[in-house]
This record gives C-alpha cells, sequence and structure tokens, in this order.
C-alpha cells in the first residue's frame, strides 16, 4: 500500500460523528426571512414571525392558563400539548389547565369564543402568539385558532446548556387557504381506524384541517351501511369501517380541528357496489369486487330510476352519519364502455340528446347533486363534474393540471388544488412544495382567485398497507401542509427541508411510523434484526412511483390487491434524506476544487459500502428468496461504488480521467437510472454523475477557476437529468 | 504512522458486511439435539422433534385444509397464520381455507374437538406436527392444541435459492405446565387497549397462554366499576379500562388461546381504592393516588362488615366480566402501619386473639376467599397468602423464592414461579431462561412437583411507559416461554439466543415496538434523526434494574409516576444483542492468541466509535437538556475507547502492557460497574475486562499454550465480575 493511499484510509477512519452534523442547505430559493433561514423551526412557518432577544425559561413548574372563555376541547387540546412536551423534555409539566387569568402561568391562552366542536369550512384560525416577559401569551377568536397556536408554542420549544425554552417572539398567524386537506383511499387497500387516527394527529399537527376519506372505489366498499349491508359485506372481504368507528374518527377529528370529508366515487370507480348490488350496474352482473390496478368498465346505470332511489337511501344514511357540511361524489374516470354497450342506455342517450357519455354522466351528476342538496350537503367531486349548470356552491377538485382549476376559479366555483400532490408518483417533498394553488402568474382576477380555496394532498393506495402507509404520507405531507398555510413568498427549499427534518421527528410523537417502518419490514422478509447489506439499501433507495410501477408490472407478474405489498421497493422511502447528505457531500466536495478533501472522507465510507454489498446481500438472498429482484440494483451499486472510488482517486491526484472510463461511468448511471424489477430507484445519481463530470474534468480546476469550474460540471450534470413527473 | 498500523487501518475497512453474520455462540450448556444447536428455529422447542432430509415446498398455490371438526377460532387462527407467512414471503397465499379433506393442500388441519371458546387451565394443548410428502398434516386434540401447532408451522418455514419450503420433520408436542403467564401492571402506569393487544399476540407466539392483569395498585385503579364508580373516577386520573375494552380485550385473548386472570391486589397496594371510597381504608381520609414507589400504608379495614359487603359486590361484578374460573386477590407486602395505629382494629385482634397482623390478614383472606367462592371462582394470591385453612383449590404465585413455592406444592397447592422472572430487574434472558419453577435437584416428590403447575414472567411498571413496555418485555419472555413449555433439559443458552434473536424479528408481526422503541425515543428527546453518537449509546447500554433504580433516585430527584419516562434510561434495552457481540468477539480475538487477528478489525472500529463520542454528543446535549445526565458515561466511553485501542496494540505487538496501565483500565472498569445518574449501564463490562487482563500478559501468549493463556485470562476476568441480583 501506497503511503498516500495510507494516509487516505487513515482519514477515513477520523471521521466519526461529523457527517451526523452536516447542515443541508444545498438549494437555492427564495429567502424568507432576509438570510434565506427561518429563524424558528416551526412548520408550516407562520405568517408574520419576528424573533427579538430573550427567552421564557421552562421548568417543571411552568403552567399553562386559560383566560377567559374555555372549553374541554380546548383543554385536551392543551393537555395533549403538555404531554407532548413532557415526552420531549422530560420536565414534570403540570397537565392541569388552570381555568381564570394567572399572571403566573408560562403560557396564557385566551380565546374569545368556542364555535361548535365540529369545525366548519371557512372558520376563523387565525392566532397571536406573543412572548416578551414572564408569559407567553396565545390569543384567538377561536378555539380552532388557540389549537393552531398550541401547536406552533410546542414547536418553539428549544433547549440549550441552561435548560428548555421559547425564545420571544411576535407571531401574527393565519392560513393563506381555507381548505387544506389530505386524502386517504382507504378503497383499493384498507387502513385501520388506528392508522386513521394517527395521521390525523399528524395532519393536526402541521395545521391542515381536512380529512378527505375515500370510502369506496372498484377495489373495496368500506363502510357500513345499515339500509344496504351487502355493500360492506360483499363489497370488503369483511375490512370496512362500522359506523360506530366512524363517529369515534369524526370525533377524533374534530377534536383536532379537523373536518372529514367522506368521497363515494360515482358512477364509475363502483365495482366494489356491485357483488351486493349488480341491479346498480350498466350491465347484468355477477360482480366481483375488483383486485387489479386500472380503469374498469362497471358504471351505475343513469337511465334507471331505481339507481336514483338506492342512491337517495343511501346518501341520505351517509349524509346523516357526517357532520360535515360538504359531500364528494368523486365523478372521475369512467370510461363509458358499459354505457355504450347497453342498448337502452344508449336509446336514452338518445331520448335527451346526448351525443357523449360525458353528457350522460353530467345528467348523472346533476340527479346526484339534487340528492346531495336534499340532505343539506354541498357537492364536491374531481374536476371532470366541472359541466354547465354545476351550482356555484360545489366545490371542484383539481387533478388534471391548472387549467381546470383556473377554470372552476373563472366560473365561481371554489376550487382545490391537488395534481401535484399525489403521493403515490413518489416525488420528492420541494416537488410538491413548490407547486402553488395560487401561484404569482397565475391568470385570475382578484375576485377569480378568491375562490381557489386551498388544495388536498391525495395518498392513492394501490401500492400502499398499512405497513408503509405513514412513510408514504410523511413527512412530505407537512411540506405540502406549509404551502397550504403560509404566505406564497416562503418558498426556500433548503430552509423547508431543514425545518421537515426536525418536523419528521415531531410527526412521530402521533405514533406514526414512518422513520420506523423501513427496517421493521426489512427484518420481517429478512428474518434478522441485523440488515447489515439491506440497512443501507433501505437507507438510499426510493420507490418507483406507481405509474412506472405499473407499466413494469406488467412486464412480470401484475400486482394485484392480492400481492403482499413487502417488498424492499415497499419498506423503502419516497425522497430519502440520503438524497440531500449525498448531493451536500458531493457539492462539498467539488465546492473545494482543487483540494477536494470537504466531504471526501465521508463520500470513500460511502462508496467502499455500496462495493462491499456484495457477499452480505448475497447471504441474505440465499435464505430469504422475496429479495430476488434486489439482486441487480445491488450488483450496480457495487459497480457504482467502485466507480465513486476510483472519481475520488482522479480528483485527488488532479489528473483527468481518461474519455473511456469517464463513457462507462455515464453508461452505468444511465443504466441504473432505468426502472428495473426491484423497482428501487436510487435518488442521488445526479449527484454521482456529477462527480463523475468531474473526475473526467480534474485537470482543469485551479484555484483560480475553482466556482466556474464547478457550476460548469454541475451545469453539464444538470442537463443529462432525465425529466422526472409526478403527475397521471 | 508506522506500516504496521497502517495495515492495520486497511484491515479495518474490509470488514464489510462480515460482522453481521458472525454466529454467535459463545456460551456454554447443554446441547438438546446432540450438536449443541437445535436443527429447527422453533421457540418453544418442541418436545419431540426429529428433522428428516426433504423439504415441502412453498408458492402461491399452497393451499390450508380443515380435515373434519372446524370452528370459526380455528378459521381465524389459520387466516392469521397465512397473512403472516404472507406478508413475511411476499407469496400470494390463498387466505381462505378450505374445509374438508384436501389431499392437495399443502397443510392439512385435524382437530378433534373445539371446546370452549374461552380456554380452561389444563386444556389439551397438545399437537402433532408431520411434513414429510405433499402434505403437511397437523393434528390436534383441540383447536387451542392446533393454534400451538400453526405458530410451529410458520416459524418452521425457511427460504433458500429454490424458493421458500418447510424442512421434513416429525413434531410431537404439548406443554410441560398448564399455567404459562405473562403478568402486566397497568396500576403504576397505565397501558392502552392496543398496546395490550399486540402483548396479547406475542403472548401467543410464543405459547403461552395465560394473560394476568394487574388491575389495581396504590398509583392506579385501571376498570371501570358500575358498581363503584368512584373507584375509577377517582382513581385512575382518567386512564382506566371500560368494561366494554375488558370484554373486547378478554375475547381477543380467548381468539388466541390466553386466559385472563385479572387481579386486584388486597388489602394493602389499594390506596387508589380510597379516594372514591375512603370508608374502605383502617383510617380516615381523605386519600390521593399515590405517586410515589414503595409500599404504603393505606389498607382496607379488614374489621369492618362493610368492607366485606363492598367486595362482596365488587368481586361479584367483576366475577361476572371475568370469565376465567381464577380469581387474583393479591395479598402481598401490607406493612401493617394502619392496623397497628388504629385501636378499634387492636381491639379487633385481640377480641380474635390476633397476635400478629399476618394473622388479621389471614383472616381477611378467608373472608374474601368466601366472597370469590361465592362468585364460583377459584382464588389466587401472592405467596404471603400462604396460611393455614387455605382451601386446597388456590393457586399460590411465588415471588419469594423456592421455599414459599416448594411449601406450597407439599402442601398440595397448586403454585406458579415467578421469583425470578421480574423483568423490571433487567436481567438478561440467559438469566431467566435458566431459572426452573421445578428444577432437577427440587426436593419434591412426584406428586408434589405435580402441583408445580408453571410460572409467569412479571412485567412490574414503576419504569415503564406505552412508549417502552414492549422492550422490557420483549424479546425476552420468549426465552421464558420455551422454559415453561419445553423440556426442562432445553437448556443450552447459545441455542437459546440463536433463536430469540430470530423469534424478537418475528414477534414485531404482533405490532410490538421492542426493536424499534429505542431509536424512537431517543429521536424524540435529541429532535433528530440523525442521532449519531446517541444512537451508538442507544445500541450497546442497557438500563439499571429497578432496585438499583429507586435506590439512586433518593440520591437525586425521586422518581415518581408523574415524571416522564423519556431519558435515555428508558429508551435502552436489557440484554442488548450488543452484549453477546461484543463478547463473541473479545472470545474470538483471544482464541486467536497468539496472532489476534479475528475480532480485531471489528473491535478496533467499535473502540474508535466510543472514542469519538465527545464532540457529536456535546453538539447533542446543548440543545437538549434532558440529556444531560448521559454525560459522565459518555466520557468513561471515551475513556474505554481508547483503553481498548491500546490493549488491542499491545495484544498485536505481543508486549504485555505494563502494571499501572492494567491497574487504571481495571480502575476504570469498576467505575464504570457503578450505577451512575443516567443509570445507563454498560453489560459487556466483563468480556472488556478479559481484554485488559490478557493485553497485561500478551507476551505469555504462544502457538503452544494458547487455550490455557486463553482460559486464564477469562477465569481471571470472572473472579472480579460483580455478581449480579435480579429479583428483588
Amino acid at each position: 500500500m501506497a503511503p498516500e493511499q495510507c494516509k487516505f484510509l487513515n482519514m477515513i477512519l477520523r471521521l466519526g460523528a461529523v457527517m451526523f452534523l452536516l447542515p443541508i442547505l444545498v438549494f437555492a430559493g427564495t429567502q424568507p426571512d432576509g438570510n434565506g433561514v427561518s429563524p424558528i423551526n416551526v412548520m408550516p412557518l407562520p405568517a408574520s414571525r419576528q424573533v427579538t432577544p430573550g427567552r421564557l425559561k421552562l421548568d417543571a413548574s411552568s403552567t399553562v392558563a386559560v383566560n377567559g372563555y374555555s372549553d374541554a376541547r380546548l383543554e385536551r387540546a392543551i393537555a395533549r400539548m403538555l404531554q407532548r412536551l413532557r415526552r420531549r423534555t422530560g420536565l414534570v409539566l403540570p397537565l392541569t389547565v388552570n381555568v381564570g387569568a394567572n399572571q403566573s402561568a408560562a403560557l396564557i391562552v385566551s380565546v374569545k369564543e368556542g364555535l361548535a366542536t365540529y369545525p366548519k369550512f371557512g372558520e376563523d384560525e387565525s392566532y397571536s402568539l406573543v412572548i416578551n416577559g414572564g408569559s407567553a401569551t396565545l390569543q384567538a377568536n377561536t378555539t380552532l385558532g388557540a389549537m393552531r397556536g398550541l401547536e406552533t408554542f410546542f414547536q418553539l420549544v428549544s433547549g440549550d446548556a441552561d435548560g428548555y425554552y421559547v425564545p420571544f417572539v411576535n407571531i401574527q398567524d393565519k392560513p393563506r387557504f381555507g381548505w387544506r386537506g389530505l386524502m386517504i383511499d382507504v378503497g383499493r387497500h384498507f387502513e385501520p381506524v388506528d392508522v386513521i387516527k394517527h395521521n390525523l394527529d399528524g395532519t393536526a399537527m402541521v395545521k391542515m384541517n381536512v380529512f378527505h376519506w375515500h370510502l369506496s372505489d372498484d377495489q373495496g366498499f368500506r363502510i357500513e351501511s345499515k339500509k344496504y349491508p351487502k355493500l360492506q359485506e360483499k363489497g370488503s372481504n369483511g375490512q370496512y369501517y362500522t359506523q360506530e368507528q366512524v363517529r369515534e374518527v369524526i370525533e377524533y377529528a374534530a377534536d383536532r380541528g379537523v373536518r372529514v370529508v367522506p368521497e363515494f366515487d360515482m358512477p364509475g370507480h363502483t365495482t366494489a357496489w356491485m357483488p351486493g348490488y349488480p341491479e346498480l350496474a350498466s350491465l347484468p352482473g355477477p360482480y366481483e369486487i375488483e383486485t387489479r390496478w386500472g380503469v374498469f368498465d362497471p358504471t351505475m346505470d343513469p337511465t334507471k330510476e331505481e339507481t336514483y332511489e338506492f342512491l337517495d337511501n343511501f346518501i341520505g344514511e351517509m349524509a346523516a352519519l357526517f357532520p360535515d357540511e360538504y359531500f364528494h361524489i368523486g365523478g372521475d374516470e369512467n370510461n363509458g364502455k358499459q354505457w355504450r354497450a347497453n342498448p337502452q342506455i344508449q336509446e336514452f342517450m338518445k331520448a335527451h340528446n346526448f351525443h357523449t357519455t360525458a353528457e350522460l354522466q353530467t345528467y348523472f351528476n346533476q340527479r346526484i347533486l339534487k340528492i346531495v342538496q336534499k340532505y343539506g350537503k354541498k357537492m364536491v367531486g374531481w374536476d371532470e363534474i366541472l359541466t354547465p349548470d354545476l351550482p356555484k356552491e360545489t366545490v371542484v377538485q383539481s387533478w388534471r393540471g391548472y387549467k381546470s382549476l383556473d377554470k372552476s376559479a373563472r366560473e365561481g366555483y371554489n376550487a382545490i388544488w391537488s395534481t401535484d400532490y399525489y403521493l403515490d408518483h413518489m416525488g420528492p417533498a420541494e416537488y410538491h412544495y413548490l407547486s402553488d394553488p395560487l401561484p404569482a402568474d397565475a391568470d385570475l382576477t382578484s375576485e377569480q382567485a378568491s375562490h381557489v380555496v386551498g388544495g388536498e394532498v391525495c395518498m392513492w393506495s394501490e401500492f400502499v398497507s398499512e405497513e408503509n402507509i405513514d412513510s408514504r404520507i410523511w413527512p412530505r405531507t407537512a411540506a405540502v401542509a406549509e404551502r397550504f398555510w403560509s404566505p406564497r413568498d416562503v418558498n426556500n427549499v433548503a430552509d423547508m427541508y431543514r425545518r421537515l427534518d426536525v418536523m419528521s421527528v415531531w410527526l412521530e410523537q402521533a405514533g406514526l411510523q414512518h422513520l420506523s417502518s423501513t427496517n421493521r419490514m426489512l427484518r420481517q422478509i429478512s428474518g434478522t434484526e441485523n440488515l447489515g447489506p439491506l440497512g443501507t439499501l433501505g437507507r438510499i433507495a426510493s420507490p418507483e412511483g406507481a405509474g412506472t410501477r405499473e407499466k413494469m408490472n406488467h412486464h412480470g407478474t401484475p400486482s394485484t390487491q392480492l400481492v403482499p405489498l413487502v417488498k424492499p421497493v415497499d419498506a423503502v422511502v419516497p425522497d430519502p434524506p440520503y438524497r440531500r447528505q449525498f448531493a451536500a457531500l458531493v457539492d462539498a466536495l467539488l465546492s473545494d476544487a482543487p483540494k477536494f478533501v470537504a466531504g471526501s472522507d465521508e463520500l470513500a465510507r460511502n462508496f467502499q459500502q455500496w462495493r462491499d454489498l456484495g457477499p452480505g446481500f448475497a447471504a441474505l438472498i440465499a435464505r430469504a428468496p422475496v429479495l430476488d429482484t434486489a439482486g441487480g440494483r445491488v450488483a450496480l451499486l457495487q459497480q457504482l461504488g467502485n466507480g465513486g472510488l476510483e472519481a475520488l482517486q482522479y480528483l485527488h491526484s488532479r489528473k483527468s480521467a481518461p474519455a473511456d472510463w469517464k463513457a462507462a461511468q455515464l453508461e452505468l448511471v444511465k443504466q441504473a437510472e432505468k426502472p428495473d424489477p426491484s423497482l428501487l430507484k436510487l435518488p442521488w445519481l445526479g449527484s454521482y454523475r456529477a462527480l463523475v463530470l468531474a473526475a473526467a474534468d480534474a485537470a482543469a480546476a485551479k484555484s483560480g477557476n475553482a466556482h466556474e469550474w464547478k457550476q460548469r460540471v454541475i451545469d453539464e450534470a444538470a442537463k443529462d437529468e432525465p425529466k422526472q413527473k409526478y403527475t397521471w
């Protein structure tokens, strides 16, 4: 071994605890507070926040007082916050709340009125939180606003050598949009009540206020109907919510300031209704629950009065169960095949002068609308429902782009934005974060713009089970929650990620499993606690999105509802922090041209780990055949590890790598960018490509031109980056 | 840097994936199957098991058939097992069960009779599982026996390059003891229903059959009484089980073949009854729920008829709620102070010629017994209840040693063994594993021995919260479960640990958090996902036991029910695998004398990690004051890391370390063995001491005497090992 190498190895060993403290600030963006880093770790960032010198110390004597109006919901919210603070600080904070002015309290909560315990769209959620002396003062017009402020207070708590404290702040806060939702599709895969509850806690922690419950689809009907019990009996394989459970969920949500909007997707996406009630369909049965993914033919018959009688009874039953004033009827993706195949329906269309099935669907929607209205509800639907004669009180949920969103707003409909928030496409948080329901350049008058009332994150569940759903929803949804709540100009991606990393940990307090499910799932399939190379893979890979996944599945075993979601692709998380960590290391290295010392040790350790994955992984596969498809990715990683080490050597020796090496490496990256049967994606390949290009141009880096040299390399790498699409 | 060192560093870097595949077989013990390693990974090990060449392949076409008798409970058990297999293998196993002989099924389940859905003490749990052709055949007299066999089938499933399979086996199995329990104290800290359910699943997975629910204590009364609602209203701070929840738990347990035995500890340990009903006490109130730990004065008044009227009503209510034929009345640790302080009680004692408060308690027990019997129940109590005139149907739970256990058995009482199974003392699994309810040398006739009917693991909850209880109970309880089920001569500790490591992973399928709670809790207090040095500490430290912890607390802030259990001591696990991994490394190194290559690289990497803990930890403490007490342990670890690296250098250079180095190192170990305010224990210090002694004697190790040399070092280290006590 050459002395040079020896010195290099020695460096690697001195890494110790450095890496985990590396600041991850490698993204550009505007600066929310003048210096690019918000001074507080609150997410979503409050509308107006000033930090002043000074602090309010917290210790075991710190109490909370309610000054003036109080109600049980408020006191429960305070107790929850205190309980979370206890778990985080170890302080024996008194859990009881003093009602009545108490100037010695650490936090004084002052609410004007409680309003109904079930929250309403548009309800005042504003609050102010002022800390500048011996007490923090939280003022709000409503209990709902106080709840939002309590979460801010929790997140403000910090610690240092002198103990725990909250910094002096003046926060005046209110949401930018009134409708800030999370949709969970429990039709394709069922989610137990506990999973829903954890997610409701998470929803409230990031100040979102709508849980949109997609309760039926082709693959499952998930709620008990007492009027039509065959819906759940034959449509759910036993996996449905009883009405008692539904009431429990609604109460749980309301207690956290979250509305529950039920969705029953109609007239398409209704296969699971048909096994119990085939007469609803447009063609004769019998029907079975669909287990494949896609758009299917079974559609309600919009020409029979019996259909509307059924739906009148059913919607009446559900409207009584769900207190929210909105009722979602779906209305998306009807392929019209059954309608075209049924002569009676064709005749009906002719008689009504309908030229397309879309027109027939409009007719259906109008009929449903009447029923929904009859039961005192306003309708919500996917953007396909936007047709003439739709009453203005309807809310249109846009999933097909700004065109439909803007159209709704222009026509005076309240509209919510979901197009870029489809979590199943496994995009990075920043992708969702930077998509604004109301971009600065939106071509809308201010009156029209006021109809864009918010948005919803959508968790479609083809590839989501109760084991991994938390890691699909969180922490990414927290970034979107900030988009919904904070001013438009809060859009510094680096600062968002800095706060998201903290928020992600607080979200675990909700019982969410997003930070622990990967390793648990990998343990289950490998049968060992010592994951070794599988742990490495679990940390650095991410899942391919739903589109790619469906496409790949058509080339092998089709994925259906029956296939257990337990492979590595199901365990790894979208947008793993490793992507940013690796990017930061490469950035540090290239910024340190022509010395190339910064980040080098840690990168080498990473590459060595990849290079050495083989034997350990082979041993795992040998006893866990379920891992078999991951073999290709592991082999590629080994090659990338070797290549990375070679790149470092070229950079350290300041000799440009030869052209054939460069070509081979770039080819390797291209190959690694293609989806393979494991469906494991390596989301940091762009940074690796930059490293390769840098190595191939190492000799050109000089002290004088370091910055331009790095920029050239990065620009070249960016050119080859494949364009990613995270919507349908 | 010397070339020698360079080579050494280079070796360190080549470790890669080696460590996690190291076999951990460093303990002595008898050999269950002739070669020291049982041929199957089943826990508890079946009474009789033969493995023969051949295998039954499992794939997506593998079905389960029920041949003959069937019931819903059996079918649910089969469906659960299949669901778990799906999650583990990714195979699309059909979840439906064919009823009726089906020779093409992979598993044919054949049961003689179902018996009642609620299991009974002594019920037949035997089964046979024979796999030697195209089907596995599971035969049992009862549904309960079939459930036990299904778990064995699940654990037998293996995988290799050819896919999943079960090996050909002939298993004839039945439990050694009929009473195999887990007690959870929900009085001192409450545990939500979900936590109880997960633990019931775990209980069933390791073939235990009793859940002993310690429902009341000084610190909490945890069940709804409709007759005396102030019990829960004033005795639980709102943390209690409704009767509906209790019924749900009982049904859940019974469905898994687990009985539920309620305990209401009386007449002592009853402070929490008194806030609602002070008239029950032996001295006038008012009373408050006790928040400290220990033995307290409040005791029921055994001289008033009103006490028995109350208890008659209350026990009647509870006897109707709990279907089990046994009812636990506690009866332990009454200090007698209130009785001695009350003149009327003193008079009563005189009148009845009672000379001690123990005699008065016997009187109380006799009265309670009558009530328990009146409601059709048999009594269970802690060993203090063993007094003359106790009816022979009573079960005595021994927590004070073999003396009381043997006495019960000799006098003809069924007795259960708990003395060595107190999990709160944080002993290693092997300590519990090697304590036999009926040791080979027990001085009992075989008739007397037949009265030793089993045992119970006890989870007292002074230092247990819903966040960490799983890691206190599991996986250690699985080792005791094997003691209860398998033949006495199944006692090879190394083989137990080998199987326990696998079982630990399967236990996660129950939803248990024992493998993920450490890091989650450390994330909560540190506020970051990148635990760095805290992660290292979390992996290598274990908590001090309850005794030490109470003692240490008297020297600082007293620990009470109000203190959040969130510090590192609460997060780390008892008996961490690291203890064995470190021991294996040191053993490998010393066994490789005088070369000292084996294990050396990995040890060096560990020592370097410890040595470098300082800066990262300082950064964490600086923002998370809750970590402050851990500073001392971290400083010690840094010294131990340095010492370990020096020891390796002495060994590699074959030069004995000087006497002052040895003395300093041994002093360091002694210091580290003493409990400190962090309450973090380093359970591998014995192995470290052996390394120090080896380094101090390095020059003496020669090729010719390597084995004797190593033995001498190990014997010397063992001499200094402090004796550990894991009982009260």
